[in-house]
């Protein structure tokens, strides 16, 4: 049964009509912070900064523009390895970042960042890290339906994405006070299980009639590692772009890369014991290799000590690419949950392994370790939560996880409904995984001769 | 009519002879500035800074990689999209702007950074970003002519192209007083003129026979993918790179991040309304998407709020794709203008926009909204400009787009009446687009059974 | 003679357990420094710090992360020009140097800063770039093996690599205290005859046999610019990153920029004048362009003016494109040496020439170009070096020079012996440069007429 995948209307006006929203919003919600608006000098004066170099912006810029090339080029990149989607890959994920940024400002706003004098919003660079960070969220729920959905679906993915997002870490970071400085939880678990609960519920039953376009060409998987590499190598600035400044920055950093460099090792060894010959198998070293940084996540603020995030990522890994071997076929199979890119297996799993090292961490932090200024400073036990205990705070930590979990499981289920309406201009079963639905693919019509000579042409090259 | 594109002699000739240039300006002209210079500790002392981070180096370097980024892999990858002119596209590039960089550090040097003691050029990091800066705006016009000029003839045009740039800039920014921080005009308007004028001069009727090889094949598209999402990644550093320490450049950055976020939304709006089914052209995606951060260069740090940029990507987005849609093949057929990757649509218009958009936020700037400071600090208006209003300022801003139109158009005309010159190696109007021309493209000549053999060879990979 | 290249057990087994060797000995050694510490507001209470920017991690954050992305992106995708080993180019570079890493934070730390009191290491940020640039040793090194040799060799090669780095590195920098920032001696002349030297042991007479596979394709050398442009833009953080605060590392950037620059002109020079109609050959473009950053590591920091840095980019450009159009063929026919990356053309000779360099530059040295201070803070004239002349020092420079060949030699020949056990599954002759033999590479087996049937699909897009 044919669909119809005209976008032609859809498409434009979703993009049209809520860039206006934002336009609008914007204009009464967000204003330039203190840091980014011209009185900035006065502000100084005021409050006896010596230097300009005092402003945040010189604190967070290289790590916001770390994560930045990690949503953009990371994510996007790793989604090219499909042989006839990579067009769909990186320019749906640029499409829904970019809008999603934009809403994530706003949401996130209303939510931590409002200034009760004005009603008004104030954005910095840390504003734009978490934006970012947010959009983060979908971008991964789109990994299980890459290939599957139109980009309008997409769009709306987004937008209640980002919503429930707001929301989730509104509950976690405020209310629970629950620290999260690399998202495990509040990006990877809420993200995973959003986009795996969305594409259970538009499971096709017919889509092994698209399956020779659900697999990799060999190029088509040296691009994929463009993302891979540029995720691994920025995971230290995604986990300590808002962690705090000086120390806390600093060891997010050491921890992230030690956990990645871990996990690295371990994949590669689960990969290869698990072929005939030893062969190692594109897709763990391409998505498995990251679970070290997804499970540092929570953690990486912590005093977990460098030969504690070697275990962390030891363990990630090894989850991580058994997930591929075996869970996703069981998934796919017996859950009836269809997960293009191995979300669970790289995001859901190390973010709850990442969730519960967080809660162990937190709960077996003492003052003779972090010292008695080092364990405020690190857990922010200030104002109302002045006199939570290490103990207390694991366990808010614990819950936390299950909040995202929560979020991820029941917004999943009614954004997937949403979805369902026969409306968005989704591919049939047989036409999944391939751009020629959505993208302008040159395809030419060869006479016989034509294509003897493109041959002779092609072969005169290789 | 066969040309003769050997350049075994010109090219070799060109490069040694330039470069040995360099060393003996540099030699005669060029020397460390007191921050880059060991006696970078007495200077401390004598300037009574407290710190190293002072040094100009902390507060710029971020900056400078990213810049360093678009020039080299973002304007290299994003002319990689021609399905056989790769090599050229990513590699003349690496070649034009590591000659202008030199030469941009000596012509910028001599009208804005002479020390008049004893008539050396001090350089620092600020220095290596104008340079590259500079180079940009050669790198456009390289844009306009890709596959269809000699490396001798684009470094020809990168050596007048640098030169032109560095006289409209000291007019502009030195004698006008315009404000123009991540280039709008000076860079953006400037470089796409000089290279439309150009390849005007250097029409090719016969072009036609060369459109087999002008067009893009799956994996190039997905290459200059690179070079699109490095562009429009570190868009905010171009921009806020050179802009004051403190707020400067972190409003810059929050401007032209939203401004680009934008333009991703409407570039995908008209992309896609303006095909059947809605499909999306990747031309469109490539290259209109990036037109938000061109037309935010001028206005970047001025207080345009936040609603402000997006209004600005909204529009220049737009604009752009527009341009691709009905501009470039109407420049073709009636201008006369060949515009290979669309310069008009990338950086002539949004540049335009942007310098316009700049004239109009300065001359309505007022002291309520940037602090009476603040709009000293942002305008400059200091020593001989103590006493400018805000409306003259918007006067010498327009004035100042003019001027860059102006250099391009009476720059390009002469620079392309030397390029015309039948001595530089150009190739043929049936060779254009063509690596073959230019670079050892490994051909090999196939018996009937060797090519069955590398189709089966090469079905098995598929 | 097919040889038996099934890593099953041996892979993961060096994988596992060097992983876990690396915990054990991680939690027994390792622990943050005062920096990254929860301590560090205590520290920084006690050591009058004003800022939490003292921390080192923002002097050199940004530089560690542009030298991550050199050693992961630049080394990884350098090594995937070959038609049909681009998986085992950026795959192997992958897993060693996240081996290596750790190996080296270990070995590094015994040697360099085992802090006396508790016989702790003490990690911080620059030991992670430290760690980083130690494996840059053993990447160059896997460039003359490339396609070559097992990955279970490849860790081997990196285990003793690290540890050699680890003690030659001692001994030039401590013991006969030479500067040498960016690793011109200690990584690129130590690594690249590591490399050639285990080649030589290793010599495949008939390697030949795999010679239809020893090339490149279109896109892979597209691929292989990817790196190339990455490594060639962040090598003026790569020879700062270690550099003094302040003046150190703006100067050792400008003159690597410097250097750089100039070698692209002269290996496009070069490269052109070396063929039949000036054509340009991309082996030259990708590698010998990189010269100049190479033989600006040792002398980076010093004052060798920006016209003494266009100099030696210059020479090192005309030696290295020589090197890879006459050196590289004799050498494999005469000194029976493979060098698949042709590692002498761009890290030994150019790594020779900045020791050299370095050498002259430190002799010549003189208070009045550095100021008193500034010559004692470059060469850390200092406590037991306190009287040391620039004379001298440029004699240790000169010694430092030969320890690093020599430990290359030596150790190379020794590694190399290790890896001739016919133990560690390498592939026969006639195997070589093909990812099949280590990676899953799809292969279909298709009846004649679903070859057709792809020939048309495939025609369709081309």
């Amino acid at each position: 049964m044919a669909k119809n995948t005209n976008i032609r209307i859809s498409l434009p006006a979703v993009c049209f009509v809520w860039q206006i929203a934002m336009i609008i919003l914007f204009g009464v919600f967000i204003r330039y912070d203190e840091e980014s608006d011209t009185h900035w000098i006065e502000h100084r004066r005021k409050k006896n900064i010596s230097t300009n170099l005092e402003n945040d912006f010189y604190y967070r810029y290289p790590s916001f523009q770390d994560v930045h090339v990690m949503i953009f080029v990371g994510f996007g990149f790793l989604m090219t390895f499909l042989k006839r989607y990579s067009f769909g890959g990186v320019g749906f994920n640029f499409l829904i970042a970019a809008f999603g940024i934009q809403w994530a400002l706003l949401m996130q706003g209303w939510f931590h960042h409002l200034d009760e004098n004005d009603w008004k919003i104030k954005i910095g660079v840390e504003n734009l890290i978490n934006a970012d960070f947010c959009v983060a969220s979908c971008l991964i729920a789109y990994g299980a339906c890459l290939g599957k959905v139109s980009p309008v679906q997409l769009m709306v993915l987004t937008l209640f994405g980002v919503t429930l997002f707001a929301v989730e870490e509104y509950i976690i970071l405020e209310l629970l006070h629950a620290k999260d400085a690399g998202g495990s939880m509040v990006i990877h678990t809420f993200g995973a299980y959003y986009g795996l609960t969305i594409s259970w519920v538009l499971y096709r039953p017919l889509l092994s009639q698209s399956r020779h376009l659900q697999g990799s060409v060999y190029h088509s998987d040296v691009f994929a590692m463009i993302g891979t590499l540029f995720l691994w190598m920025y995971w230290p600035s995604f986990n300590s772009a808002i962690a705090d400044h000086g120390d806390g920055q600093h060891r997010a950093v050491i921890n992230t890369y030690l956990a990645l460099a871990s996990s690295v090792l371990t994949t590669f060894a689960i990969s290869s014991i698990s072929q005939n010959n030893g062969k190692l198998d594109m897709v763990h070293i391409q998505n498995a290799t990251l679970a070290g940084g997804v499970a540092m996540g929570t953690a990486s603020e912590f005093m977990i000590t460098p030969y504690g995030s070697l275990i962390v990522g030891f363990c990630s890994g090894i989850v991580s690419t058994f997930g591929y071997l075996f869970l996703t076929p069981f998934m796919e199979k017996t859950l009836k949950i269809q997960d293009t890119c191995g979300i669970h297996n790289l995001h859901a799993m190390p973010g709850v392994i990442g969730g519960i090292v967080g809660a162990i961490t937190a709960a077996s932090a003492s003052e003779s370790v972090y010292g008695q200024e080092g364990l405020i400073n690190t857990f922010d036990f200030k104002d109302a939560v002045a006199n939570r205990t290490v103990n207390i705070q694991g366990g808010y930590q614990a819950a936390g996880l299950f909040v995202a979990i929560a979020f991820g499981l029941v917004g999943g289920a009614l954004v997937g409904g949403i979805l369902k309406l026969p409306i968005w201009g989704d591919p049939a079963d047989a036409n999944c995984f391939d751009d020629d639905v959505y993208w302008e693919v040159v395809v030419y019509k060869h006479s016989s001769i034509q294509i003897m000579h493109i041959i002779i042409l092609y072969c005169s090259y290789i």
